[in-house]
């Protein structure tokens, strides 16, 4: 076990690591610019105050905002001789390079835990905030193996799992996975602002989809985004030119939906998009999966959902993933369920077998 | 109820409409251009071969793409001097444009069911593909108003709930909500075709939303968007000034996040979009609503989820949406349970008190 731990600064992710570190018998000591937002971590239980007189800490966890984090990386090793120092911050580039020419930096290795809520702050902190999510970590050449290994020790110890990566492979990375979708749902949803009511009255679950994270906090997008401007505008870079490419498609064919090209044009860039989808890893880190699809219509009332699972667990059959499409103007839920290949038949059988509506699937 | 009903075109939609229809006791009559479709629709029970000898029908319903319904139209209204004529066409404009000059064109009105499928053809017909689903009517001022009734009365019979717009206005109207999500998202997940594994490993929900319809059949998109060229075309040229904009914003900022107006930029873009999801009507087509959502870890066994389903129904709450986080790595469900706000605390204290693992939510 890693102890004692100095978290510096108690937002959501550092309070929850304090939590979860302190409830595995870890001694945790917090800092943090805000007097009360330490006083308030410290009362939710994710460790004791820090002070002077604090214990030499094995690791030292900085949680700061990717301008200030690292001086803070660099005090820290200054400050204790012996500690390792990571920081948690969601861009890497900028905290590595104030960092490297410290002649201690050797004891410092960047990380990220990919994990995160829609709400913020020390009270919104939960032990279990890291569960089965990415834990990236950024060692560079001159980064101690030591270093490493705790890093990893410490992921593992809140049942996070690491992914080692260089920083520059983790912002682009980041960039594409991350930043870009967000930033497209943004824009596509900034699109219905001025849209009339009838127009939105036929959105399907396409569109619900493709908006759901642009309801993202601005303040806290609007930081990682400008941590990680240069990768995100190489990407959006290309994508303007995708999107060039198509007006100019659709402009050379004058309207006429047979205009030589045109079908062949439009059917590559949704084939392009079959092709980047099915790239996606499956569930648990598996290569992608296509799962076999069997649509229910379930009327929409308290435990008939509750019924249905029941029904699916008594068949010993395990569910990859649930949908429910909410078509306006009916009380009736169509709801998706997606099973393994091998599952299919048996599945859509013992349902029909207990007389649910299955509507459709594949 | 309308019958009989003549269903020229024997695909997923028209086959779907001919079962559900001969299954509410119409006398439908089925035509394809291709005999062996026609025959297998038939054999399915979609209705009974069209021949010289069936009488005249109440209604014809023109399920053939845009760019030859309009004939097929023009036609069905000379052969018959009674019926009442429309199509299913997803694109409306130029339907409209090749009947609107024919002396009968009162008796057509064009229309749109909004319902689909992944997979297609008679043999995935399904009686139930329109429940709950919108199926927009778009007359124009020469229908006949009994048309617009008969349209009204089909879309109800099939339990889809009609929505009355002018063609121009659904042409648009669908551009927005669904042909420009389509196509977003296929530009994203088209990025994905050469970006390394190891930035694929680090795929969290988010992109799994925004790539999920990325999934999509190219034929079938390409000859949609083909129909829309030019609805799409502008809102795709707005698109490209707003990422055009921010990769200027990006640029000024020369890679300096506190570059004065940089994080004001972006935030007003995430805002925007904050502003845009907003809007997007909520279940049963009500405003917009805004959940509470409570996030559950679950071991990943058969049962586990219907056991939690089976004891919130057993508490009477309604569960709202349900959304299940494939976190790579782990044999963990993350289980998101959206329920209306005064629920919340209700479920939360009732899956505590059965000792549930509730890790998070708002």
């Amino acid at each position: 076990m890693i102890s004692p731990v100095y978290i510096i600064g108690t937002g959501l992710l550092d309070t929850s690591l304090g939590l979860k570190l302190s409830s595995l018998g870890s001694q945790v000591y917090l800092d943090d610019v805000s007097p009360s937002a330490m006083h308030l971590a410290c009362d939710l239980g994710a460790g004791s105050l820090s002070d002077d007189s604090m214990p030499e800490p094995q690791l030292v966890v900085i949680a700061a905002p990717p301008d200030c984090a690292g001086e803070l990386a660099c005090a820290a090793l200054e400050r204790f001789p012996h500690a390792y120092v990571t920081d948690v911050s969601s861009v890497k580039k900028k905290v590595i390079k104030d960092v490297i020419r410290h002649p201690q930096a050797h004891r410092f290795v960047g990380s990220h835990p990919m994990a995160g809520k829609e709400t913020s702050g020390a009270i919104a902190g939960d032990e279990d905030l890291f569960s089965g999510r990415p834990w990236v970590i950024t060692p560079i050449a001159s980064t101690d193996d030591k270093a490493l290994e705790m890093l990893k020790q410490l992921a593992l110890s809140v049942d996070a799992f690491p992914i080692i990566m260089p920083p520059d492979e983790h912002d682009r990375a980041v960039g594409l996975v991350s930043h870009i979708p967000q930033i497209l749902s943004s824009l596509l949803a900034s699109q219905l602002t001025n849209a009339p009511e009838s127009y939105l009255s036929l959105t399907g679950q396409g569109l619900r989809d493709m908006t759901r994270i642009a309801g993202s906090d601005p303040t806290l997008w609007a930081s990682i985004i400008a941590g990680n401007t240069r990768v995100i505008q190489e990407y959006l870079i290309t994508l303007m030119h995708d999107i060039n490419d198509l007006i100019d498609v659709l402009d050379n064919s004058n309207d006429d939906p047979f205009a030589p090209g045109l079908l062949r044009h439009l059917a590559t860039y949704i084939h392009e998009g079959n092709r980047g989808v099915a790239r996606i890893p499956g569930k648990h880190g598996g290569t992608a999966q296509h799962y076999s699809n069997i649509v229910i219509l379930l009327p929409d009332e308290p435990g008939k959902l509750g019924q249905l699972f029941v029904d699916i667990g008594q068949a010993g059959i395990n569910i990859e993933d649930v949908r429910i499409e909410h078509s306006s103007g009916q009380s009736l839920g169509r709801v998706n369920l997606f099973v393994q290949q091998k599952d299919e038949i048996r599945l859509s059988d013992h349902l029909k077998s207990l007389s649910y509506m299955i509507i459709g699937g594949n």
